[in-house]
């Protein structure tokens, strides 16, 4: 088993790089080779028996596919992408990094002929929009008000065209909100969900920029990761006429995200979350639709948390 | 009034120019200048005092369009694609024409600073696909079983973006199944469907390779040219958030058109119409839904045909 990890060095690619290595094996095979790719060279994980190939380089040059490509690997995790909020300031950089190197992705594969090779991409909330219902389901539109969400939903349908046409075995997996995300506030827009929680529970201060009113649909970083490996594993023929969908996230207000950081951390935690409207950061976050149904992936056996307080729970025990 | 038409030489392109010209104004402006751009150069349409510039070029290769552009037009009409069978044999061409000169188009207009310009696509009902409701509405997702569906439906998520952005002023109009197109029968899935109408009612006989219980969704040309016009007209704040949608329709089943051609030519002309099931063709156009609301195209004034039988009466009236 040979894998593949666009973004490596990302959170997400970090989680996923360790929890393969943990696991040993992924779809019933022996995990033999993992190729770590990233603008950057990703770091060595620690790993004895499993060969790891480091490469930083750019996924968006002609080309730079290549050497990840060339060893014909049994699954692709397309990670690496433009966050939201970069997408919507750089709209070339956007469409290059999330939507081209896609394509340039699924080009390579069918060029290697590659058509029993798994890829599965993020895909995310962000690519819903416009006039939704108030839950939404596996049947509606993508209607996307931001250029990340476009490029997102773009590439979903790229990948379900080039699995349609037998080239290649896409999977793409909408990822709710993640909280709580590790390390420090980052250029997406969603940023502050994971700060308001994780700051104050690490004894900082941390900003809200949006009403407390503010419905989210979230996902803990562990489910998302038991998804992805979720995400390799499911048969291709299951999958339906169309292959994205919505992960089962839960839904859940900016105040109960207040109201469980004081169960567990009392008052002075949330006293350390100043509320400072940001009109841009809450225009493009309120936009993005809350409460789904995700039949499709609740029947293709894909799992998420229990309730936010299990959440918070599992952030604490792992910084303890 | 400048107007640039992609695809001027197709079918549709054709009645579109006859019909500005004859017109002679859009959205309250008068036409002086079209440009008609296809692979073949178009023919020089009967006018005098608007200026026809016709282009013979490649809107897929690198500064294609730059002609077309030059001159900051006021309104694009793009016309241009591969179509259904086509792209399903040539993903590559599909992709090239469907896909990249729609965004070829939208990046000129932006290097051009072309904000105003109100790019004005067709779409289509292909871009539908999976497992649809019995009643299709504004926001049905778009999970095409086809490639020229899936070029389709990224086409409209990147004209939405650019328009969102304020970079072009785009709208996009999904096309139903057009009857009764004129000339002959063609390789097309949908053919049967202007056939058994038109070669009847022309003294010819017909086949019709599909169960007289199918259902289509069907509009008459003329109501299609005046959708596109229309589609010039509506002013980009009245399109909401999302730029692309359904047109009205109309309902019918193989049953109604043979009831129609008897009411309106005799039991003789029905009799023309040979029943030989083509289980391929049935196959394809099964797959299309028949059943929209259309709500967000009507509000905006949008108009279908009335009946089946006016569209009939039309074509005759056409023929007279």
């Amino acid at each position: 088993m040979h894998i593949v990890i666009t973004g490596a060095a990302g959170f997400l690619g970090q989680q996923l790089v360790e929890r393969l290595l943990a696991e040993g094996e992924l779809n019933g095979q022996t995990i033999r080779h993992l190729t770590l790719v990233d603008m950057a060279e990703p770091p060595m994980p620690a790993t004895d028996g499993v060969e790891v190939t480091r490469l930083a380089l750019d996924i968006t040059e002609p080309g730079g596919l290549d050497a990840a490509l060339a060893a014909g690997p049994d699954v692709i995790y397309h990670l690496a992408a433009v966050v939201s909020a970069a997408a919507e300031t750089d709209l070339e950089l956007g469409m290059r990094v999330n939507f081209d190197a896609t394509r340039a992705l699924l080009e390579g594969c069918h060029a290697r002929g590659l058509a029993e090779t798994r890829l599965v991409m993020a895909s995310s909330v962000a690519a819903y929009g416009g006039e939704l219902p108030e839950v939404l389901d596996d049947m509606t539109a993508l209607q996307p008000q931001n250029s990340y969400g476009a490029q997102k939903a773009m590439s979903e349908l790229l990948i379900n065209d080039y699995s349609r046409r037998g080239l290649v075995d896409g999977r793409v997996l909408r990822l709710p909100t993640i909280i709580i995300r590790p390390g420090r506030p980052n250029a997406a827009a969603s940023s502050f969900a994971s700060s308001i929680l994780r700051e104050p529970l690490n004894g900082e201060e941390a900003v809200c920029p949006v009403s407390t009113d503010l419905a989210m649909f979230v996902m803990s970083p562990e489910k998302v990761i038991e998804a992805l490996i979720h995400g390799a594993e499911v048969p291709g023929d299951a999958l339906g006429p169309f292959r994205a969908f919505m992960l089962p996230g839960i839904t859940v207000t900016v105040a109960e995200m207040l109201e469980t950081l004081r169960q567990v951390a009392g008052d002075e935690a949330v006293a350390r979350v100043r509320h400072e409207p940001d009109a841009r950061i809450s225009a493009i976050v309120s936009g993005w639709p809350s409460r789904f149904t995700t039949r499709r992936a609740r029947e293709l056996g894909f799992r998420g948390d229990g309730s936010l307080r299990e959440i918070v729970d599992a952030f604490l025990n792992g910084k303890a």
